[in-house]
């Protein structure tokens, strides 16, 4: 069926069907004004919102709806992850073009409420639009903190060691597949579905272990970046300490796979920094399987700049090299 | 200058510094992987997000960038409104074609700073975005309510009044004076920038006056019926006593005023019901000044319909007319 038979508000009768919720913090839920939602005493509101637009930030001849749904949501959860926060609470806004069929829609919200009930979020609210041109979707979630348990990008200090969790490089070495026609395999799922390190975010912050904290989203390179300027320190990290998973050492690709794991987009892992006296701590609950990361570097000085040091102890700056949506 | 000269990190750092927030609830601003709000004890948060698409909802060829921004944060603030809410906290988002000036952003974030200096609203996040074809923006926008004051759309209840604030129609007279060429004039003005009916919502919502509240985007016939179906009843209103301006008497347009009344969307008024118990109280208001509003009906029983009532007292019913976007 095309939306244009179905109508916007038709459209929107579908969406709200599907999207009920039970939460009991939802005193008002999605057909209001607003939604409304109660918080507990002692906890802190997190909010994050993402736009992604075709034709920049996904390409819909190898984009499943389905899997387009989810990772919307799931770029959202890991902001929320990023700050030790649990994601409690989605609106979706999408436009969408009038020649897209109804169980395209259908697909990119079943994509979104098994995302949404695989973390226990509610969706609450949203809005639709045709658009002109290409689709867009605009997540907002919000989360969750225990006061003053929040995990900001401000408060690495000159001594903390830099961790990272999983492996890098893998997602931007699959959108590198999936541009030259292939579909399958590790690499591309880890493009088309990543993985927020909610437990991990939400652990580290429980614990008080991250001193300061980003999710990886555009190169452990630009983030890294992100977490120096604001906390005004410098870093060095170390080629060899970079986790890469096997599938891309194996992938036969155009660049090394250092280089997708330091610039590479979308891999949505965690960075940390851990003061020195959590060190031991950290260990031993990498140790115990409590914890899937690594330490890749440590902070330094902000004169000290932002170095790379390769296998031969050769140092080079660590350049912010993330994505620019505006130059060509 | 163009954005493909300023780049996608430039813009994010205009825009930032352009909006440094200092409300004291607001404990991670712009700049974090999501922003962090405390609200006190004893309130509730409002939530709501509204998209507005290039070609969909606005014109560039009639709308100066100024207003566009205003008016994105204006629609946000009138659904806060509707609720009976506080507008706090709202998260920009704006996906740009490359083609455009730097200088028309400036334009746009300009308008939604003034508007939220007016209202008191801080902006603690929000995302930029290339886009491939028109331009969007999306805002979310939270707001605070007393616990236990809040206004929903399914209170409505039998015997209640009808009451909208302002006057109807102007918005969609206005639109078709632009379409027309025409620039300037209180009906454009109306169309361009919308007052959304904050302190109405506030002081309907601490007094505790209105049952059931909506804020008129889609026209009353439309917005009505929301609220009888929200609230499983029908209602009557009376032709002659809906709120028409001197300026859209006097219009020259295409349709009758009160076509526009009805069916015009985006006046960004309040329609509430009201307990017999409370009308002299709402009465009081009005003639006092502290309310500007008007009774146009009242609350019936479900199985009675919509109706709207002529001059001459015949009645026919009021169906649901709002804007459909996807159908043509």
């Amino acid at each position: 069926m095309k939306l244009s038979e179905l109508g916007e508000t038709g459209l929107l009768k579908r969406i709200e069907t599907s999207l009920q919720t039970v939460d009991k913090g939802v005193f008002i839920g999605i057909g209001d004004d607003a939604a409304g939602v109660r918080f507990a005493n002692g906890t802190d509101l997190l909010i994050t919102t993402d736009l992604l637009a075709e034709g920049i930030h996904f390409d819909l001849r190898y984009t499943p709806f389905y899997k387009l749904g989810a990772k919307a949501l799931l770029v959202n959860i890991s902001d929320i992850a990023a700050m030790g926060g649990i994601p409690r609470y989605a609106l979706i806004a999408i436009a969408v073009p009038q020649c897209l069929k109804v169980e395209d829609i259908d697909e990119l919200y079943r994509g979104i409420k098994n995302t949404s009930a695989s973390y226990k979020i509610s969706i609450i609210g949203g809005d639709t639009s045709a658009s002109k041109s290409g689709l867009m979707i605009n997540i907002t979630l919000l989360g969750e903190a225990q006061r003053g348990y929040v995990i900001k990008r401000s408060s690495a200090k000159k001594g903390d060691k830099i961790f990272v969790t999983g492996t890098l490089g893998d997602s931007s070495a699959g959108l590198e597949l999936l541009k030259k026609g292939k579909r399958n395999g590790y690499l591309i799922q880890r493009h088309l579905l990543p993985a927020p390190r909610v437990k991990e975010g939400i652990f580290l912050s429980k614990n008080r272990l991250a001193a300061a904290m980003i999710d990886i989203s555009d190169g452990v390179a630009t983030d890294l970046n992100h977490i120096c300027e604001q906390s005004s320190v410098g870093a060095t990290i170390y080629e060899d300490k970079i986790p890469i998973s096997k599938g891309l050492k194996k992938a036969k690709l155009k660049k090394r796979p250092l280089d997708y794991a330091l610039s590479g987009g979308e891999d949505y892992e965690l960075l940390f920094t851990v003061r020195e006296r959590n060190i031991k701590k950290i260990c031993d609950a990498i140790s115990k399987g409590r914890l899937s990361a690594a330490m890749i570097g440590e902070i330094t000085e902000k004169k000290k700049g932002i170095f790379l040091i390769d296998s031969r102890g050769r140092q080079r700056p660590l350049l912010a090299t993330g994505f620019e949506h505006f130059k060509s």
